[in-house]
């Protein structure tokens, strides 16, 4: 969506730190040297079992665009350090003109289920490039595979009622809008109220009256009798202005009225109050009118645990929409990604070296290697994933190991089936990979949840899904570890 | 920014509803009534004493380019209503296209301290055109109001020192990113990590090097002297790659050697670990390496609360590094500002008709009128706001009540200077208000903040600051409540 979205060149949507390292490494001459970077996040979002990935359609347009303009680097000229002086050289500045973009990407797909420590995205290139990558990849990455998630489980929570996307208003800035629509529906929900995010993505877009037009006539009933006049095949009528179950009984009296005139009220809508309750005594008054085909549409700062929670007091409600606590992700609203060296080397032709950074906790400890993922499956259920060196390749037989606790590790039999999660998107800077469709993305959301064993899925302390680091590659993280401690005491 | 930023016609920026509810009163004739609207919210955010008004900026530049284009209204008239047949008449999307802007609109400028119920934007004229603004201002306005107010709290915790935004990679998208880095600055911090933003604002930007930097060197003095080597006034250390203190000895050890060559080391920075402890104990190490006037700069999901915890201590940290729970605002990402209904009237020569919207609670019964806020201060300070009826005007003596217990009210001492905050924006469509510049708008926001007692600014339990409905206004709004109460009932 960048590219309908932005008119300024995205190639400075970057920390300048990556720009003056970027110098630094090329003042030095290693610029070219060559690196392996991961972006992973160290904790499934909302206490949740699970992650669903997205934001790679942005990256790959992002990507493709990547390139310095006059204007970029005219700016750049502009800044100045400390001694006043120019930040950067102007050599630097005309290399920065010229710089084409040359690294291998590989990613996981948009929709695909992850967990924490997988490489969401790899990119493996000259160091200087790598690095500038960085602060957009987790732009892009974080944020989208935050609401994904979260509209994953307010989906899942409505147990396939449709949910519609409500948040414009509430949500971070235009983008952060129609960013969040796209990531919504990716993550299943069937549309949004945001006009300029359906035009965009071509999704479907709902949405009727509020209350200003209840109050803009002088009574309720005269407001839903001239919205039916203007409009009689497409009412839902927003019952909670002065009090609801009146509203309701308006809405019934005049629903009746559009059936004998041969129309159907599609609905009423609930934005305030005991749901529940409002919801049950709704549905007896709308079918009591001969109305049993009126949907029940909700709102009003739903999100998977209310949702879940009305669900199982039989609340009669048939559409959901949710806004402010799926477009912000409220409960948690960043995806704490982050995105790590692997490994360098001076040239194409050397050996690899792998790297590590340390932290007080071995959860924060970085992952050596240039990193695929395999996941396994029995049955059409996936059972765990393996973060592997992709050059060593999988040790056998698969052992799975917590990349916080290495006494916890899960032996795969040898029944399971597999397959590896990232796949090529870029070789040498050319594009190697189409990204599916918003609808192909959102079908495979759909889809991969149903793979994960129920108890991975649910709210409340969720079984955790077995993701971990192959034991090849544990035991290559552990002598790097020991080392740099050894190397730093 | 708006218009610096987006390709597409914003039009589109708004919920469905708008659209189908401004279709309703096209077809019934009634778009040209007259309406009034205010957008305000309900609750100081962070359960804070005040909050800094923000988004006026790119309200108005929403405005100035607000007409449908050919490809908005061929957009619209793709949309199919439930009977499957077009929503929307050709002949209102030939209304639509022809529209142009005509209203009223009044509101208080960015960087001005406001509070509950206060009309942040005040919006007078044809129903239709108020209508479809709802969504779009709400958007605006919400979120950049709530980023402002968070970078206020952050630098008043910083108790005057620089605080630097750095929040792009967690942040919600890449507007999410660009509006947060501007309304951080108008909020108080003096610059940002994000290039694109500080090349859009034309406002400071700072980093220098991220872990990767010392991981892709054999050891961390290495890192540090090849960066040197490369910018030898421009270093920055981060030291906590390995061992902190350590770290800390390294840069410190080259930073003697940079001043032995007429340079001079900026400063370290602290990314993890004890900040309280880390920088103490750093100070110490750096002063006796004769660099006393090096900086220490810290970061990790820094927040008010952890920077005043840490001032408490006696942290020695020079300049704070705030990311994620700034442009995010973490701890309560969405501001609930609602946009109501004030007042209608058929026409220019109608009296207006006052309107509310009931609810459960006083607090979201709507405010009726035609609103300006007066703001009274005695010697510099800030002693209470009156929100009252412009046409009606103030109430003598002013009596603040507030709107939530109408048993609690002040009344203002003959001696208060007085203002009205909102101020008149556009007139008839035309724009009659020039927005100040953002440097101008982040000179208001920190010096009025200091117009406030210091009890109002705390961040526990801090006071409550009187802001109010005159008791004019408040006596019209409980009789249209009992009204409404009566003829529902």
């Amino acid at each position: 969506m960048l590219a309908q979205i932005y008119k300024p060149s995205l190639s400075l949507l970057t920390d300048l730190y990556q720009l003056t390292m970027a110098y630094g490494y090329w003042k030095l001459g290693v610029h070219d040297h060559q690196a392996v970077f991961h972006l992973h996040f160290r904790k499934n979002p909302f206490s949740g079992g699970y992650t669903l990935a997205c934001g790679l359609a942005d990256v790959v347009e992002y990507l493709e665009a990547l390139r310095f303009d006059d204007d970029d680097i005219a700016f750049l000229g502009t800044l100045k350090g400390n001694d006043q002086q120019p930040l950067f050289d102007s050599a630097f500045l005309k290399y920065l003109r010229q710089f084409r973009f040359s690294c291998d990407v590989d990613a996981i797909p948009e929709g695909t289920v992850v967990f924490p420590h997988e490489p969401l995205v790899r990119v493996r290139g000259p160091m200087l490039q790598c690095q500038l990558l960085e602060t957009p990849l987790l732009n892009l990455v974080n944020f989208q595979t935050l609401i994904a998630t979260k509209a994953s489980r307010v989906c899942l929570a409505a147990r396939g009622d449709p949910v519609v996307e409500y948040g414009l208003r509430r949500a971070q800035g235009v983008d952060g809008s129609l960013t969040a629509t796209r990531c919504a529906y990716i993550g299943g929900c069937m549309g949004t109220s945001s006009v300029l995010a359906a035009k965009l993505l071509a999704i479907p877009v709902r949405g009727t009256h509020a209350h200003s037009w209840v109050m803009s006539f002088p009574t309720e009933t005269e407001a839903f009798a001239a919205y039916a006049q203007a409009m009689p095949n497409n009412c839902v009528f927003l019952v909670d202005t002065y009090n609801t179950l009146q509203g309701i009984r308006h809405a019934a009296a005049i629903g009746k009225r559009l059936k004998a005139e041969g129309h159907r009220m599609v609905g009423i809508r609930l934005d305030s109050g005991d749901l529940a309750y409002l919801s049950i005594e709704g549905r007896k008054i709308l079918d009591e009118a001969g109305l049993p085909d009126a949907k029940i549409m909700a709102s009003n700062d739903l999100d998977e645990t209310l949702i879940e929670s009305l669900k199982h007091q039989g609340a009669k409600i048939d559409i959901w929409g949710v806004g402010t606590h799926l477009v912000t992700a409220y409960d948690q609203p960043a995806l704490g990604g982050v995105y790590k060296l692997g490994a360098v080397r001076s040239d194409g032709d050397s050996p690899w070296e792998y790297k590590v950074k340390l932290s007080e906790s071995v959860a924060k400890t970085s992952i050596p290697g240039i990193q695929q993922v395999r996941r396994f499956s029995v049955g059409g259920q996936f059972i765990g994933d393996a973060i592997y060196d992709e050059p060593t390749g999988l040790t056998s037989p698969a052992t799975i190991v917590d990349p916080r606790d290495m006494y916890r590790f899960k032996t795969i039999g040898a029944e399971a089936q597999s397959e590896d999660l990232l796949v090529a998107v870029y070789r040498g800077g050319k594009r190697v990979y189409d990204p599916p469709t918003i609808h192909e993305s959102r079908k495979r959301g759909l889809e991969q949840v149903q793979h994960l064993h129920p108890t991975i899925r649910r709210f409340a302390n969720p079984h955790e899904y077995p993701a971990g680091l192959d034991r090849g590659l544990n035991e290559l993280r552990t002598r790097l570890i020991l080392k740099a401690r050894g190397a730093e005491a």
